[in-house]
């Protein structure tokens, strides 16, 4: 998500924003503009170029803007640019946008009740059902109406939100997902990572806060609490692969984060070996940090092939039975006949791994040790991040060992939770909490909607 | 350039093995297919994946191509899809197809001469000039023909031919350009680069040597020397930045040579600093081989911005100018405080150098030193490369500290050609030397053409 | 409109029905599908082609379907995709899609009510309208509730309406707008003009009746009626220009229809002159009739630029001045020299009318004698014919001779009220009656919105 | 082909002059401006407005223009944008725009003896072939060339030729494809055909001569005589089907001897009939004559469907068995129970002419009377119009009573050679004749090439 407040070049700084946090989300792209008169909405499927090749920003006049990438959750059904982001919802009185990131866990109960009283809720977005809480609440403000309808609102969630007047950021009561507050000049910027910052040129200020609201005019910037703050608990799969390396949260640095993954990794399970290799693009920080403690050189063992987007013709079955690769190559020239250690950034199902552990082989290497720079997943994500369910975990469902054996590795092992938190936390505080329910099964928040279908 | 022969699946491999050959031509792309009667191109401007969206495949059937990527070079007046090779050569008796890499240097003279013999050349193509003075012998059959016209050409060039009958491949007395051959089960494949034997699962066998035509057909692989051997200058910038860090080049892997370019970087030109990093992404290989020499941290200082292709929407002057960035971005949380040693693979003009100097600076970096993992770039090329013309060469206008002060550097350095021969040439053999021409200005074969205009 | 029940190519039918439709609506079109388990929706803004070229109809496969063509009334503020019908509702208990044609003149009045029980309303369509209705009623099945929905509204509308066990289809109490009922086999077809009928093979059998909801299911066809069946209004502009010449309306051709209103037209306002022609494509069928009746010759005098798509790229302004023509070209050969009848169909603003009559003086047309097939525009229309406001229309602000001056004819002359009753109404019987409004002033509903803006 | 000389907007003109020239060639278009010292090329497959919409006419900048649109004939292989016309050729000392319509015959011949002497020929068309021979002369002027050229070649041509100083304009000796000069203001202008004239404008002056080289420059239009003028042989199809109705030729308009032949018609072969309805769209006017004449009404008893570009998706063989109807649909409310004189403007292989006769009797036509109002087609053309070979042609192996029985007509009868004479030629002179070879076998020009392949 991306906002901004103030500024004559609102739609293209979204752009550019937008694009510079393409990676959390690749369905859709939309953009909301306030001239302070009307909300303007440009959206589409696809990523963020080819939504905006079209936008006409001149159409899209105005000084504030929010805007959103769609990220598609498993077992989404309704895939249609409806669901994409920001939505624009008029009324008599009001004009609201909305877009949201992360996942309401007592979204179904709150339809339920919204339904039953008359309502036509038309997307199974979060941000819909906020907007049918607002409506419904009898508030003379959208202020209040908002304050009124988050504090019904349980889960993972950041908002943001987009009135004539006002500019309204949310952060869930617990921080799970990450929305930074920045400056560029005199306007305001908000954004999920801080990378969108670097690329517009603005400066980071700080971040949301638990439970807070921020109310953005131009009167300037109002702190509102809706919730007790509680402790922090920062989803660790944003440091783990999610996020954009040059990103900082909770003022950590993704990459150096990353890189102490790696090196605590590489201290937790050393392994006699001649190289060290990263997966790209998400698992090279990792691998410098595990190769650099370990005192064995870095190679780019495996190529990522670029030019890869919507117009790539996947080859045939026939074709990669007969070797064709896609996505990732190994280097023969630098994996033949070397031991290999091989650093991926975390396992899901596990499919991926044993593919490039094959491709290493293949191109002649003579063992494989696969190095995983966090924990295992054995839980579900309730709060945003697509990690299908639990039957298809494959670490909920077999030892490390067994994995070895699927994925035909050599050896493997994973970095210890407590190894994760090192490399993530700097300071110890309750600001600095991280949720990593996937790894542990300690969900912050309980989880109210029927769980067997998470997403 | 990529050529199969006897494969049921020629026009796909084709695909995929330009595609893991695009960055080394992105102006366009095509394709010729044989059944053996009939010859059937397939091309077009932009990326490969643009272009063969709309080959079908279907209508490509054939058991042998040859296919291309256009690399256009500065000064090419005819950019229209005419010049896209392969170039198709239908009269009465053949069909030819060609397609070339490289330069000739003794082109103007041979086309003023079929010009007054009442020849029409319709491109400035060197592959079309192949073609007429092909069709001027009077020999009898293709293969002799080839022959005397490839006896009649100056300069740096491989060659990809196809007729219904043969696949013929040439490289230059020097072997500038680097062709090689692999097989894939029963097929041959031809490429400029490995890494498209790596991507399609085929093996390596081994190079087109210089002044060598390979023949190709159902009997099998016969060689014909075109001319006398001279010894081997294989261009260095294909080590330096030009090639795939996963392609060989005379057997020496190109991640390798460069990472080695980094640890002579480093030993030739310390510098007391606290970070590494390098200009992805051809740099990285080198300053990860910095690294390792020097014991500085290698960190990712500098991020490349992906997603970017025809339909980004560039930023206004006005834009840029308020501090929106392109390409690359500085990681504020890597850089801020520190002194960082960047390192670029080369240096043509300077003026990227300078803009990530200032990224950099304005990101917090204390000092930047940059070191060069090359050589100063001081002549023009007139081999293939497109390196601009003597008057935009930073180097053949500056002293070192002239570039330092111009890219605003704290301290610059540059690898020196006899470090750069220690990182790339691993056997001493003639068969091993590279060409250094806009290096040292010592040109392997003499300029015939106008020296004024190199392209 | 088009509606299928029973075929396997439900989806396929129903891009032929929009297609033969296409005139009604350019703006968008959309189509959903039902398995009997699911509603399958696919929808785009342009023309039917260009929406359904990426239909995927293995994708929308099902037996029933309803289908739209989305036509853009002035005044219109959201033009985006997320009104192009059929629209989509689902709720826990069911799901809907609705698909209408006319215009709803309580519409604002019933909107207001839902919004103040807490309702919000994401489009401005009258579809919305409905499904609101539909589910705020506590009824048990979707017919009951469709029933009680219907008898909310006033004014000129058809719907159709598709749960995942029915199709309904509904026509206003008037019968202001055309809706017919065919069979395909075994299939029942539902569509605004009979040319879909035709199209598709299939063949006519009753039209919707006013005030009448036709149910058809598995089980059949079904009649309810729900209101008071009024004298018929059958809007007289769908035979005057909006249908297609080769659908029947009323059991009447409107091709036939139209070429009587000419021989009527030639009866009440003849004119010396040399020829007679049409403007295209709508007028033909008059200027024919006319021809007939008068013994003058029909000749081609005006041509229609085919080929004109989205992709026209329209001449300047300096162009135009310069004569580079548009959409329609005299044809010189013809008309120099020759005292001309120009037969049109209507005029709404004269701008088109003034136009033409230019044209065929600059082209040589020595007099220019216009003929209107049908009598003056004075009045808006608030049943769904986009006809702009009072302010508009030039017969409500100024007498033929001052039109006749206007447009720059030699002599104007309008069809009666009279003649075109004659023309169109071919039984006498209070279900051929037909709304003239916007020539008489004589509304057969009231307008009970706001007045000022009819759209 | 469209030519203009001496206007600021050469390539947007020269755009709409193609457009309204688009029924002459669908697969591709192009255009060469020039501005006095560079010949710009813009071509590409597709209609005019595909083609265009890429065109940026900003980098068309140029006071001269000629332009083309590409016409398949039957038996082309090569149907890639390279052989899109005009062709551009860059020599030394001149570059030359060429593009052509109609038929050398005497090509394969030329065309050897080229090939024989070294010259490579990279296209199968007429502009090309007429390049090398401009090229091998040694005359100093390109006027002085290409009289030479023009003087060894034989057959149905007109070629519009560019270069810096020049535009020259020529017609074979017969005159059989036509090429009329017109005045824009100062500028001139040149089409195939009139209507471009009409569209954009300009007025007509005269037609170019047979044999007639015209050269027009910034000292105005010079006429050079290259042959002997022949006897006029003007193609007859032009006036029959291929030209639109709005064209003149030879000063004859076309829709008006389209009308005189539908009344020549009626006097040969009337017939006891309700309704005259045509094929449209090139029948009407035939048809409106044949009413005219016979005193039968002119009914609009087939429907063309409009908006079928190249996105229509073609209707499955199971769905048009199913009766689903594609270009044509009958009117039922027309020709139920009536007998139909259908009026068509030629047969060529009769499928069509079977299609439609069956669409009027499913739609309940008690009887059809074909009336075909040009004479049989029974020998092909090789003079440009792609009339395939004897073996398509019906007439060529059926008498008009097997062809009535095969296309199950109720009768059929053709207008007369003389018949077609009396309504196209207006005065009796040399300049007026007709070329009705493909009617009557009687070539103007001897066939040289092949007779087996004409295309």
């Amino acid at each position: 998500m991306f906002g901004i407040w103030g500024h004559t070049h609102a739609a293209e700084l979204s752009y550019y924003g937008l694009h510079a946090q393409q990676h959390r989300g690749q369905e859709g792209a939309g953009v909301v503009v306030s001239d302070g008169e009307e909300l303007k909405l440009h959206k589409g499927l696809g990523l963020v170029n080819d939504v905006f090749k079209h936008a006409g920003f001149k159409e899209l006049k105005g000084t504030a803007a929010i805007a959103h990438v769609r990220y598609s959750k498993h077992g989404d059904k309704r895939r249609a640019v409806d669901s994409v982001e920001p939505l624009v919802f008029r009324t008599r009185k009001t004009s609201l946008a909305i877009s949201h990131s992360g996942n309401i866990v007592n979204g179904e109960k709150l339809r339920d009740v919204l339904e039953d009283n008359g309502s036509i809720l038309q997307t199974s977005t979060d941000s819909e059902l906020l907007a049918h809480l607002i409506k419904r609440c009898k508030e003379n403000t959208n202020e209040d109406a908002i304050i009124q309808a988050l504090q019904q609102l349980e889960g993972a969630f950041t908002f943001l939100i987009l009135d004539k007047e006002n500019m309204y950021a949310a952060a869930d009561p617990h921080g799970i997902r990450p929305l930074s507050i920045g400056k560029l000049g005199d306007a305001y910027v908000v954004a999920s990572e801080t990378s969108a910052f670097d690329l517009i040129g603005a400066t980071f200020e700080r971040e949301v806060l638990p439970g807070e609201l921020i109310v953005i005019n131009d009167q300037g910037l109002k702190s509102v609490r809706f919730a007790m703050r509680e402790q922090r608990r920062l989803c660790a799969m944003e440091y783990v692969y999610f996020s954009r390396p040059d990103s900082d949260m909770n003022q950590v640095n993704v990459h150096a984060s990353r890189k102490r993954m790696g090196i605590e990794l590489a201290k937790e399970a050393p392994v006699e070996a001649d190289v060290v290799t990263g997966v790209p693009d998400s698992s090279i920080s990792a691998a410098i940090g595990y190769a650099e403690q370990s005192g064995l050189p870095y190679e780019m063992g495996i190529i990522k092939n670029r030019y890869i987007g919507r117009t790539f013709i996947q080859p045939s079955q026939e074709l990669r039975e007969q070797g064709v690769k896609m996505k990732l190559s190994p280097v023969r020239g630098i994996v033949e006949g070397k031991r290999v250690v091989m650093i991926d950034d975390s396992i899901v199902r596990g499919t991926t791994s044993r593919h490039i552990v094959r491709l290493l082989k293949e191109a002649g290497a003579k063992e494989v040790h696969v190095r995983i720079a966090s924990p295992a997943i054995q839980d579900p994500c309730y709060y945003g991040i697509d990690m299908s369910t639990k039957e298809e975990l494959i670490a909920a469902n077999h030892s490390p060992e067994e994995i070895r054996e699927l994925i035909e590795a050599d050896s493997i092992a994973y970095l210890s939770v407590e190894g994760m938190k090192q490399a993530i936390v700097q300071e110890r505080s309750i600001h600095q909490g991280i949720c990593h329910a996937c790894m542990t099964g300690e969900y912050p928040v309980p989880i109210l909607d029927n769980r067997e279908d998470p997403s």
